[in-house]
């Protein structure tokens, strides 16, 4: 299907613990919508591909590298490939659209 | 810069008639949050890499092989590798947030 309704009304799955999704997969791109619920983190990662994306709604403490920022929604991010990253959510869920290039 | 300002209020360059960008260029992903000024169309093209995004403000009508749609903010659009697309904006801007996987 090509196209999804709105993101912010989007019926997500369970993932993982706390975290929603739905994903498109293509051959080397994944589009994921995303909502992490309130109160969790990710420490920190990295890959050796790039990711991208754009915080829909709610608030998500972010790090890629040097940089932090509490993203607000509307503001997007750029994680380069090897950059060390991750985030933390604070108390209300975050949802994304979330783009990655497909790990070779 | 890993992140980016609210992209409704992103501060964009001309990039050709009628449609302003702001672009990332990674070594496998273009981020890039695009303005497209009301009247415009792309007929339909093709390439092979894969392309997707979500609509910001605005609407815009699309074509992706054979599924059509109007957009309206929120929405999502993936384009498969060699699917023909194009588009048509109406009687204002579209912003969006699209990326695609850098041709090789």
């Amino acid at each position: 299907m090509a196209f999804w309704d709105d993101l912010n009304a989007l019926a997500l799955a369970q993932f993982r613990p706390g975290v929603l999704s739905r994903a498109k997969l293509g051959q080397g791109l994944v589009m994921a919508c995303l909502e992490i619920g309130p109160g969790l983190a990710d420490q920190g990662h990295e890959h050796n591909f790039e990711q991208c994306g754009v915080l829909l709604s709610g608030s998500i403490e972010m790090f890629i590298g040097d940089e932090q920022r509490v993203l607000a929604p509307g503001e997007a991010y750029f994680i380069p490939a090897g950059a060390r990253h991750g985030w933390r959510t604070l108390d209300e869920p975050a949802r994304l659209l979330d783009v990655c290039a497909k790990p070779a």
